[in-house]
């Protein structure tokens, strides 16, 4: 359609009722405004600040339930995975596995990703300028795989802090994938004394604005009808009710830089 | 009309012909698209890295341009100051007063500049956060003057390079003045070893439009018939007959977001 | 004996005689002024810029080299490990396993390397806080194995540069583990063009001198007798023969700090 | 005597009687340990965050009892300026004038204080590589001032933070002029949201060792008897019973690296 394509979904899965309703709620939107949606849902949290974050309700059960919204909802489903291991389990649920940004650069992880035919979709390190993503995203393709996405997601700025820098989205366009920007955990505030990363879920919708502006092929939000319910990353996931009005907005810039 | 304005001129007033050139074309550009339009020229550069780097014609005679051109093209001219002394002679010419990025912490310069009951637009220091820009904006309005523009232009990335944090654009509004996006500074890349500043003047456009739909009151443009030719900056400012094209996929994105 | 302890070593362990050229010669140095010595060498690289950069010669292969060093020279060994099988099979081998700085916040790799009994070396990602090591220490504490030790290694700064946080050094030592200044790494340069991280190792002894008068507990310095000819890294290491003279010179920066 | 040199003082001259006493305690302790001593206040406060903040006592009171203490103890003195016109009026009293950080690459600024005849120390921008200050260093050379002294005070590291880059100090002992250490201002911590600049002034020795053993050739620290009272960057001040063993230290790991 022309349009960009949205991944979304919750941080986790925390279960098959809200992550239904989730579904259910974002290809709708999805439907009506023409945009290709891919659903998100983590199945296990690898690298959580603290030992005593919540990490999952169990993986096949999980991935079970991606699997299950993928063809209910006709939608393509992508989880992110931690080791090879789970690369090759995931495959078995979801179309397209997500490498974490912190993984980025672990080669083991990336063949074993691409050996499973699946689309990549690589985060870029918060340490990693968009011209050395070439690196990340050749590893994939020399293993065969020339389905890769690469995703921004902001880039160290302090100790406490994360920019979104959106020259980087022409930059890794120019490395022949298509680009995501991924509204949520850029507005991530890390290293916080908590333990508990912090976030500016209102500056979404001023990100997401500019990312499309910027030329971005796809955004990756997460969304939650009741964030403050959430057991993981609630303070950054945008109330579900806001998405189609904003979705509304960002289709009519997609619109207008055409 | 609803639309941005746009700040735009050559780097340096370098003569009366290329200043009233570029005026002539961007006051064509910006009266057919409805964009407001203040003409920018710098009369003398103060803080360039190398002692003998171009620094100007004259301050009477640069600012004699300014002031003809706002005649003439009957819109606003602006320029930028770096003394006391320059605020009083400068007011004399020019409708609004440019606080240099640098200088934006100096107290005396903001009250000077305030006090000629001209309107005062403040660039964000490389140095500042933009919820910092409120310290510098009230000295400004403690000195009754309330018609201040502040103007992102990038923060420092390391050494060699700047990026622009869109997340500043509400933050700054937040405080109650129009924000301006600096397109041309915002992309230099600072400490060269050659002292000359580099820039990526092919991202203008993404920042641009990035910056509209982040939703910035006003955008900065430099601008020039023949950059390689400019006698400053030439390596950063946008060629002049890429102008039109750019404005009128920023106005469609402005209308995209009302 | 009060003074500061070295990890040391080559990047990779390219061989048996040159890793046991290398231990000797740090031994000796070490025993001569009275420094607690701990041979360091990668037996696999797994996650390098570039996929066809030297990746290793087999890990049992070389794993074995490790130990028969901590047999010959009567030394502690240490190598890095990237998953949760490596740090079982790794254990057998080496006395201090060593989570690379990527793989920080990997919650079962460090639980993995804690169950082994082994001591835990995590070296601080260059997107953590020195505050921040708390949780990835803890997550080792909690598993029940004491033995944690800290490495600074440089934050990132920019996209091309990483900068040394020296007032990192009291607040990671005020967690209660011992904090070791990777002065090898914390001058890399990441993300050049070339795919191949840049280093600026005339700036060893600077970093070394400044670590130990700040206070760190130990030092980790990569060797290499000849260091162009290095397989991996060689843009970083320390030629061997320097080792001796900056070794003294930190000794007695050591002492003047008591 | 080989070894290091202090400038040391208050932030602002807030009187006499507390100038002195500063004075003549670290004018005691400086001729135990053999340290060679310039006393520093500023005798005006030109770029406070905020409009409210202490401004100073009056410029000539201020600047004449900078002179009254070279006199009675027989230092050097130095101040800060900030203007054309001020550097000219400072240089009748003191010995060394100081260009703020900001303020470094204002030509005509630097032109001035190098015209007085008296050396002129330039604080490197927080925005300002290491390698760019061999342009404003040049400035001055090329205005027929050989007497140059380069500050580090630390770079912007995100928005509320510093950090202090020891590769600099090599490195800017390499364009030929002494280099100091403000290991007061490097504590800073920008952008607070009280409009109050914060600081870590317990890492003030953490960061004093690291730059002697590093190799600088002066240290900068302000002081106080009773950091609490002073009427400007109390915060980050040391207080003033800790310089004697401080500096103990300091000369011991001076020693420690010829």
């Amino acid at each position: 359609s022309g349009n960009f394509f949205l991944i979304a979904g919750p941080c986790a899965i925390e279960g098959e009722d809200m992550a239904f309703e989730i579904a259910r709620h974002i290809s709708e939107v999805c439907d009506d405004l023409h945009i290709p949606f891919i659903f998100k849902g983590s199945y296990r949290k690898a690298n959580r600040s603290r030992i005593d974050s919540f990490t999952g309700i169990g993986d096949e059960k999980a991935l079970g339930i991606l699997q299950k919204i993928g063809e209910e909802f006709q939608v393509p489903v992508t989880t992110d995975i931690h080791t090879e291991a789970e690369a090759a389990m995931a495959a078995q649920y979801v179309d397209v596995l997500q490498i974490p940004a912190f993984l980025c650069r672990q080669t083991t992880l990336l063949v074993a990703a691409a050996e499973t035919g699946k689309a990549v979709n690589i985060k870029k390190g918060q340490f990693l300028s968009p011209e050395a993503m070439k690196f990340a995203r050749d590893k994939v393709i020399d293993a065969g795989n020339e389905q890769v996405l690469l995703t921004e997601r902001g880039v160290t700025f302090g100790y406490q802090d994360l920019v979104v820098d959106f020259r980087g989205i022409p930059v890794m366009q120019s490395l022949g994938s298509p680009v995501v920007l991924d509204c949520t955990h850029s507005l991530q505030q890390p290293n916080q004394s908590s333990g508990v990363t912090g976030g500016r879920p209102a500056l979404i919708s001023t990100i997401a604005r500019a990312g499309i502006a910027a030329g971005t092929d796809g955004l990756f939000i997460e969304t939650h009808p009741r964030p403050s319910e959430a057991k993981s990353d609630g303070a950054n996931m945008l109330p579900m009710d806001q998405l189609r009005p904003l979705l509304e907005k960002l289709a009519r810039i997609r619109e207008a830089i055409r």
